[in-house]
């Protein structure tokens, strides 16, 4: 049954040139339903006038995603829950159902099971999230975790946040510090459990949270344009500035990086612009709207977004990203951030 | 951050037991919109009065669910997107949208990887379905596919088709033959291409036919029970008989197996009863309804159902499923088909 095989290698083509062959076969299938299809953090789906539902999945493979001896299975169960949670609150979405599947090798206990679905079921309590789903299959190499989240938009009128509503004159926000979760990595794979701040650093990669009150409320007060970090800043804001056609400035000195994480570690500034698992949403927004949010994030005990940068018109170059000094002087840089398959 | 293992291995407690537990973890959660959850062949979510929502997810492993050497990847996508179509076929729903997740080595071609795609592409736009979503990651040690698909129900005000709804009374009926999928892989594994019929056991195989209109047909026609067939006859009916609280007879002389499985296999009978993959729906239905459907199929241009036993109250004994010969001497199956983990 096997077809003579053409093609490039998947590891030499890279994961975005082939996500966008992808786009470019599906996509061609219109429907006046589907709102907004691949290329967003999730999918949207009007079923009826007035009602939208967002859907996103996500598939982690242990050894890719996750390491057994580095983490315990309900920080596994809360992680899986939360790197969705986040894209649904990337479109300022709200939770209402998980499926969580779990391929397993068969060696494992049932209370470490258990203790994964017990772990994201909390999660998903804070939001109103039901497991509504879980199977279970054999994976004899390595235990692989797939979760879809379902959520819908409360009715107030307020468009889905997008990667490609960005315009000229927006202000960039973050809604958390940047590098976190990739200095915890570090402390795992490096053993460097006395570093200082090391316990905070490891609680962000096990278990990142999601903004999702955040997300709501980026959306109530008119915000358009947001995504959420998974693949560090460098990674994932080239992408907005790519859908939205738009260039970026990012103020060096105001990114909102741990000091423990400058002090510990002297590539701190890969750390925290190109360091993946973050979680945090970035998102941009007219000054007066960024003002908006600001209060209203304070209003609900929430910690106001920082400010990081403006987005302005693409130069001829097209979309790029630039980073200041505190001097003024500006540097295009790579976009690049965590990437699979690519050396 | 290991902690101390505790509890039973997996591979111990089995699949279905491990499911129980994780159902009752997570079912304690009670929510008015979630309809139908953890236990039927999809969730049944009820986001607006009036609008059902219909979810289900499934992972295939490689060497667990497919092997590259026995298949390739434009049967792959097929099988893929089949296996949940048809669990959506079994709740009497419209499929609407899917998500392809994909891990992959990096050894792969990309056209193998965009034929994937295209095949579920075309499978999917035969019921409407649109790809909304796709990610790919890396996967070291094996090719997983993660698919779901959301479907609704067309506004009939007839209920969506459950597992619980057989009663005493109901005759069984299938939507086509058993065995031949079990029989394709079987012709796979010994290498029998040259055995009579094995073109088509393969092509069952491969590349299962999701009988969503046939579902969809037995909802308007008033069937209340149904269930697809992935485990075999005899892993499923037993589902729907302790869900129901009722037992089932079967008559031998009227399942519809293939004359070239009885030919060419000496244990015809197990691959018939207990072999996977059918994918054929599984229903149960009063006699005029059953009828109606009869009608209602010939009328689509659809085969009519096999007709191949009756519901009967459960005796003391608890739900049971018997096998009657055609002397008319009964009996009583363990139930079985096939199960991930156990021995």
């Amino acid at each position: 049954m096997r077809v003579a095989s053409s093609g490039r290698l998947v590891r030499e083509v890279g994961e975005f040139a082939l996500i966008d062959q992808i786009t470019r076969l599906v996509g061609s299938v219109a429907s006046s339903r589907l709102r907004i299809g691949i290329g967003d953090d999730a999918a949207a789906w009007r079923p009826r006038p007035g009602h939208d539902v967002v859907i996103t999945t996500d598939v982690l493979i242990e050894r890719v995603h996750f390491r057994l001896d580095w983490t315990d299975w309900g920080s596994l169960g809360h992680k899986a829950l939360a790197v969705n949670l986040s894209d649904l609150a990337a479109m300022g979405a709200r939770p209402r159902l998980a499926f969580v599947d779990l391929g397993l090798r068969g060696s494992e206990r049932d209370q470490e099971v258990l203790d994964l679905y017990r772990s994201a079921r909390k999660l998903g309590q804070r939001f109103g999230l039901v497991i509504a789903g879980g199977d279970t299959t054999r994976a004899p190499n390595g235990v692989v975790i797939a979760v879809t989240v379902v959520g819908d938009v409360p009715k107030d009128g307020r468009p889905l946040l997008t990667r490609s509503a960005a315009r000229p004159g927006d202000l960039i926000g973050v809604t958390g510090p940047l590098g976190l979760a990739a200095a915890g990595l570090r402390v795992l794979e490096r053993g460097l459990k006395t570093l200082d701040g090391s316990p905070a650093m490891q609680e962000a990669y096990h278990r990142p949270q999601p903004r999702v009150r955040e997300g709501l409320l980026l959306r109530r007060c008119g915000v358009r344009a947001a995504m959420d970090l998974s693949d560090g800043l460098l990674g994932d804001l080239p992408k907005i500035c790519e859908r939205s056609g738009v260039s970026a400035i990012v103020d060096l000195f105001r990114l909102p990086i741990p000091n423990a994480i400058k002090w510990g570690f002297s590539d701190w500034r890969d750390l925290a612009l190109r360091g993946g698992d973050d979680y945090e949403l970035l998102f941009t927004a007219p000054p007066h709207v960024f003002e908006r949010v600001c209060r209203a994030f304070r209003r609900a005990g929430l910690r106001p977004p920082f400010r990081i940068g403006q987005i302005v018109e693409a130069g001829t170059e097209g979309p790029q990203v630039k980073l200041r000094n505190v001097l003024g002087k500006l540097e295009v840089v790579e976009p690049g951030g965590y990437t699979h398959f690519k050396v």
